[in-house]
């Protein structure tokens, strides 16, 4: 992995708590919306999370990879990610 | 909450489960291709939770606050729910 | 339609106006990054478009529906359209 | 632009005829829904191009771009992209 670890546990840390929240609303049956504003909430830190990995990895593997001839297979699993990403 | 609890929180597990997969990917040091592969299953699984969330609002909820005098504040909700789950 | 038409109509000329701006550049051979940008553009204006006639959907026809009985079609339709909005 | 352009022009024209019947739509006073199914159906096609774009500068101007020195800027698009494709 090519993006700053430390910066990426403690995003994993802050989602895997925020899901401990949703958890504890939801055995205590809060309203829906609540719980729903709260699930938006983990979606969009996994889309920043999502977002410095790829950042990450376009900056570290895809420059080395094509320098060290994988091109093809690295472009190849870029078109996959863009796709994966966008749910299409 | 509306939605079926035991259901919610089988995929609130499920989730859990694959966070602390891709906890351990990232101390490993996986390929980050590899890691956002699981990150974007974990967007979708969350997705899914959403949809069962805002399924069992608007089946239960919804109706029920409309026809006890509440429609206002419902439908100023739902407006406010859909631009949160585009990222409006 | 529930929404201002005058407002739609005026959306509408606008995505049509830029669409025709993204032909000429597609024409001309311009850079895929330029062109790219102008179809995320595009891409936000329909969303906005999309909201704009949920809005007026939900202010209208769902109260009304409800209060005319109709209540379980335009829920059902609701939950369609949240999972059309989001491509699930 | 190094996506195909031939293909490219078609969806552009599927695009704008279908925008020209969501306009008669919205004139002739018709069904929220049914208008809101049309314009999900646009942006899910607006999706499906900018991919064919992404696709067709991932295989040609990225590789060329790193091979003739200018990695650097290349990659920095390529961050803005994702992020804009994504909303982010």
């Amino acid at each position: 992995m090519q993006a700053n670890k430390q910066d990426v546990l403690k995003r994993l840390n802050y989602i895997e708590g925020h899901l401990g929240g949703i958890r504890k609303m939801v055995e205590e049956d809060k309203y829906c919306v609540d719980i729903l504003r709260q699930t938006y909430a983990v979606r969009k830190a996994i889309e920043k999370l999502e977002s410095l990995l790829v950042e990450g990895h376009l900056h570290g593997c895809v420059p080395e990879g094509i320098a060290s001839g994988n091109g093809e297979a690295i472009i190849e699993e870029l078109v996959q990610l863009y796709n994966l990403a966008g749910n299409r």
